[in-house]
């Protein structure tokens, strides 16, 4: 029973003690650290990316798309490019500089700040909300006049002409999106969603949020989706969302000539972070006309931060939206808005049926929820695969990406002018409330190449807008409108071309592709259960587009939500509810929700909420990787100058020495932006003393806000004599006092639930026995990412 | 400009250093530091009130409510009772012993985990599905028998034994309630809300969740509405879910033998609290029929932390809850539900009237935001007045208790029968669908002293369920229904009986009185815009409905939400949101939301999300306050138990010291109830040596679960020998290896953010300069209440 003191066994770590003595089972020797990237490291390829220099070669020599994704890299794959990313910082940072802050002091100023909180939100909400609905008007414009023009060919059967002036039609659009997009902002492809998520967990990737890819992403998506792709304009809108946002929160720039005083309450990305989450939400509000539904997108899938007073703020944005979106539309009633009938925004009321059902139904239910779950997570691994295809593409050029767009539509026109010609043509039902087959307008049924009194069911969904396609879906009380084949026809084929489309260089969105391959076997099985069921057919793709919705996205609450606006039945709820549970945790078996994978193919270092199980075998102390550069309490100029060059570090420990104390003590952490505003000051003094109290007074703390990209002060900026040198600043003034620490021997995990709860960008690791130095070293993002700390200890189980 | 190395003007702290030197411009002199009690000092007191001694000397002697309440105390008033409470741990602890963790290791029991999870979710729907089922039904019945006898005497022109039949029945009703409050469960009085959101923000106070005040909730509830009191049952249905959940929870009594194996998976306080907080959510969706707004009222105005993952287990939850209430009362269409109409259930629908709105509509609707702010506030400000007032009365004993509700009930059953003389008879309008007057059923047009073919307008408000006075309010195309003079008198008495009421020893929701109150304005708001305004009058009640509600609870989306739920009317979202953030804007500018005024009366220690700004001038060692008790890593077990003894501590800090060590170290943080269940187990050793590896197999980590309140191992039930006190026992297989630390230099404020967010119940502060312990103290929750730090600091400007 009794042991001698200090076994033997004891572990050889250098803070060996006997509350560690149990802890390691793994054989705790780090490999290699030299190859771990530190994503704060990324300063001098930024600074390279940014100085103009489209120096790209250090890109081709790491195939990122290749193989797996290595994410502790510093750069990562945004749209269809490549591009560095960088951390971004919601401490609220303490020292002597800052404790001057306006908020604490002045009454008139947070007030200012208050007004112009919600009069950012309101803006953002007029911003998505026009845009949403200019987006909604041009694109039932074009693809509603490309589609008339076709159907009066096809009604004067000149086919081939149809087929010429269709594809062509398409062609052009399709290669308009893609020149957008392949030559003035490629982050600007795909859906968006990704990026933003990353980009509210804390990861900013270079021109994801830039003017540019706005342009780009209103235009381009206007563009793909009237080019008759299986793409949706919902990803898009959010992104667009952020980026009205994320343009407001930066204005007052220099080069626009906006310098309002005001503006500069948002320069740190706190707060930008807060006006990046209203604009998600308000994109999804102008996509679906789904205020609730939007705040509760941007609080389940979007945000990874969150409190109640940007509950508030964020449903004031959404409500803004619907406002505009209901005045335009009221509008529109009048004609004046060209084709854009009711139809542009979505909304398919399906509460004329009625929503009762009984054991069978709730069966079909069920099986609906089964078949999501499989499809859906089949989708996403399909698309999974096919994005790392397609990045070999992609990555040789714009040319390139332009001749995979030319492809893809062709193949897309081919699909939707060539299958309907399988469909036989069907009789028009009687007692109909609309004209059969539909003339000069979209409808549920068009002629195609069928007589008068006739139409083509298949037609009717591939000729159709997307919007309208799915609405003609979700219509009730029109049980026998398709046919069985042509369900199974049409789902084959938007099944295969929605995972074909995403990916190419196009704005990009996948609700729309997954509503319609939902709704359309959702309708296949009311068809087959007809004969058992009280469920309209209608009701029943409602539940197919759910299903797939929660078998791709993985949302729930606002999946839901969104569903119920769109719809507009309430009662509803319980069955979109059970399908969406099913398909989840069925789909969740499998793989992730296609964003998480998304975000994970393109190298986003993502923070999950939860540590991994393995991280509790690990401590703090264990990950830390070198090497360490401090700074002393009073510094040399020269030495800093050297670590700024020498060094891609964000964050410089601060350490008073002697003669200042008997031993070396941590004083806190210090930017790297913020020692460039200073040095630019020239505070510096011959002797190594405190600086004066007057020199603080010297700056406010706007001066230390965050600036827009490529807008702050560089390190060439700097203009330091030989003299100045050898000179000393003294650091105190802007080194953050109060840096969140850890001791080395803390949990790796729970140091991980720290680090993620308070979304922070470094956090400084102390040593618990006396006698060392007073900092072992910093956390960044990256040291938490499981392919750095597998990469240290290789024999470790990921999943114990 | 130079200025000498070190000032002499350096502040005299222990640990100054250059970095602290700008930081004090307060005399940081801690005042008294005796005073400051610990809220994890509680232990005795607790023990001491469990034990069953009733001895509640110690509180007669600190008159609570008298003057301000002392927050930083260790009881607070709950319901009407003053009781202890203690903090909740939301830490996940790391020990030797707990990473033997099931979850970590045993795929099937991770299984077990999560279908647990959901069932219980299920039972937590299902259970207050229920219990809100049977409530509406109760007072249904009970409350509709009452009014249609007085009604058949009233007919029969026996106008005294009428108003003796009802203040007769309301008494009787409503000293039955305040008997069970009184004698059964103290606990159970008042709302229920505030109790419920400070569980969730990490505050056990005793009792609040138990099976009797579950019991005396149900029928205190159901007793208190049916006897005309001007209460809601929506406040007593939160509570009544929390309850349920908590009680699911803690199942595995021995006691009532139910020992399932499973169910050891909840004990701790983490999974407790997702549990309470699908329980709050299933209250609010069983009391409002609002699925949703259960969600976000729980996410919004109940919980503290929230993660994405609750998200779908509480909407799982209330979507149950929708469900069975949806069955039910489909099952009593068919009448077999005594007087249980469709009315039982709140459920107005308003979707008839058009919701189009011109400019003076809006300025109505702005007039009636500010209205709401300002009513509201005073509203919160009067029963905050009025609650102190009745504490006095409260705390003389269980037979004041009752008189003083004997007496509001006298008062409101006068003024319900005396009123309505006041108001003179309206001949019924013509064309009517229903009858008037009403005879035999709840109804809009009561007759009361009126001939045939008249009715009594003030008495259709006052003699009617408060639902049915709901619904009446908000019944559309019936401008004329009221006549001003009536809505003034109605808004008058409801608006003082509504404050009057609350506090009394009753189960008494918020939430009716105030739609009561806000319903009535919003209607006479309506009749005097009637000319020039095109909403419907009914609309404008709902309109005044959400601004007094706003006004009062502060709440936002959530409301939002209930109310476009309750009158399933989507399209009114704009103008109710317009209100509420009127409403909200003005009212938070003269006091707080009234749940938070409850909290703070209590003496409940809840901790906000954010840190005040005075906590930035101090840092963490600031505020410790002493004495600290240490353990050694391996310790003599008679230390131990003195240190049990003597102090209230919950969290010992436990350090490895020499021979094991060169320099002391901190180990890790030991809690006393895994203190209590390992000396219990008696591993103890004649020498300092470290245990075995299989001293930590005897015991299970669910050994150490949280037992349910009065049921864990007691300080009393150790039975230790003289012989075994002098033994040692190795502390190390318990202890939390990794605490969450700050550096005693950090910003207060910081700590604060670090400990809310985190959950935490005890931090440790360690030291930056070496040569000292290491360890400074703990802080606990008790440490960031504005009372202790002012207390410790009075010459501090709170408001800088």
């Amino acid at each position: 029973m009794s042991k001698s003191f200090l076994p033997d066994r004891l572990p050889s770590l250098t803070w060996s003690s006997p509350c560690s003595y149990f802890r390691d089972h793994i054989p705790l020797v780090p490999m290699d650290q030299e190859n771990g990237l530190d994503i704060e490291n990324d300063g001098r390829e930024i600074e390279r990316y940014l100085s103009g220099i489209s120096d790209t070669s250090f890109i081709s020599r790491e195939p990122l798309l290749r193989k797996r994704v290595n994410t502790t890299s510093q750069i990562a794959i945004v749209g269809a490019n490549v591009c560095p990313i960088e951390s971004l910082d919601y401490e609220i940072i303490e020292n002597q500089l800052f404790k001057q802050d306006w908020r604490a002091n002045k009454k008139i100023q947070i007030f200012q700040y208050i007004v112009l909180k919600w009069a950012f939100a309101l803006l953002i909400g007029l911003g998505t909300g026009l845009v949403g609905f200019f987006n909604n008007i041009a694109v039932e414009n074009i693809a509603g006049f490309k589609l008339l023009f076709v159907s009066d060919l096809m009604s004067e059967k000149r086919y081939y002409l149809a087929f010429a002036v269709y594809a062509g039609c398409n062609l052009g659009l399709a290669a308009a999106a893609a020149a957008l997009c392949a030559y003035v902002a490629p982050a600007a492809a795909g859906s968006g969603i990704p990026e933003v998520k990353a980009y509210l967990n804390g990861i900013d990737a270079y021109s994801i949020l830039a003017p540019s890819t706005l342009f780009v992403k209103i235009f381009g998506s206007i563009l793909g989706v009237s080019a008759g792709f299986v793409v949706g304009k919902e990803g898009p809108m959010v992104h667009t969302g952020a980026c009205i946002a994320s343009l407001l929160g930066q204005g007052g720039s220099r080069k626009y000539r906006l310098t309002w005083k005001w503006l500069r309450y948002f320069k740190n990305d706190r707060d930008r972070r807060d006006l990046i989450t209203c604009g998600a939400a308000a994109g999804v509000a102008a996509a679906f006309r789904a205020p609730v539904g939007g705040v509760l997108f941007a609080l389940e899938e979007a945000a990874s931060w969150w409190r109640s007073a940007l509950l508030w703020r964020t449903f004031f944005t959404t409500a803004i939206v619907a406002i505009v979106l209901r005045a335009f539309i009221e509008y529109c009633w009048s004609g004046s808005c060209g084709l854009f009938g009711q139809g542009g925004l979505i909304m398919y009321d399906v509460s004329s049926a009625k929503a009762t059902y009984s054991t069978p139904d709730l069966l079909a239910v069920i099986l609906l929820g089964v078949i999501g779950g499989i499809f859906g997570s089949l989708y996403n691994y399909l698309v999974d695969k096919l994005l790392r295809t397609y990045a070999f593409i992609n990555e040789k050029g714009a040319a390139f990406k332009i001749l995979l767009v030319v492809t893809i539509s062709i193949i897309t026109s081919c699909c939707a002018f060539g299958l309907p010609w399988l469909a036989e043509c069907i009789e028009c039902p009687s007692n109909l409330k609309v004209s059969c087959p539909t003339v000069g307008e979209s409808g549920n049924y068009k002629s195609f190449q069928c007589q008068s009194g006739y139409y083509n069911d298949l037609a009717s969904l591939f000729l159709n807008t997307n919007d309208d396609a799915i609405r003609n879906l979700f219509s009730t009380d029109t049980h026998k409108e398709f046919r069985i084949s042509t369900l199974f026809i049409f789902f084959t084929a938007i099944y295969c071309l929605g995972i074909i489309t995403y990916g190419i260089a196009i704005p990009s969105g996948l609700f729309i592709p997954v509503i319609l391959a939902g709704a359309t076997y959702g309708r296949l099985v009311g068809r087959l259960f007809e004969s058992i069921s009280k469920l309209d057919t209608g009701l029943f793709a409602l539940l197919g587009a759910a299903s797939l919705l929660g078998g791709t996205m993985r949302m729930t609450v606002s999946l839901c939500i969104i569903l119920l606006e769109l719809t507009n039945d309430l009662l509803l709820l319980p069955l979109v509810m059970l399908v969406l549970l099913i398909s989840k945790t069925i789909a969740d078996s499998f793989n992730k929700g296609i964003y998480d994978q998304i975000v994970k193919l393109k190298g986003l270092p993502y923070l999950e909420a939860r540590a991994e199980p393995y991280m509790r075998n690990l401590v703090a102390g264990d990950v830390v990787s070198g090497p360490l550069v401090t700074f002393s309490g009073i510094e040399r100029v020269g030495n800093i100058l050297h670590a700024l060059k020498t060094t891609g570090h964000n964050g410089f420990p601060v350490i008073d020495e002697p003669p200042f104390l008997d031993t070396p003590e941590l004083c806190g952490l210090v930017l790297r932006s913020h020692l460039l505003v200073f040095l630019n000051g020239k505070n510096f003094s011959k002797d190594k003393v405190l600086c004066d109290k007057e020199i603080i007074q010297k700056f406010a703390t706007f001066d230390f806000g965050k600036a827009g990209s490529g807008k702050g002060i560089k390190l060439e900026d700097l203009d330091i004599s030989e003299e100045e040198m050898e000179m000393f600043v003294d650091l105190h003034p802007i080194t953050n006092a109060s840096p969140y620490t850890v001791v080395e021997t803390m949990s790796l995990a729970k140091a991980a639930i720290l680090f993620r709860q308070l979304g922070l960008r470094h956090m400084c690791v102390v040593p618990t026995s006396q006698g060392r130095p007073p900092i072992v070293g910093i956390l960044t993002r990256h040291d938490f990412m499981s392919e750095h700390i597998l990469g240290l200890y290789p024999h470790m189980n990921p999943h114990k």
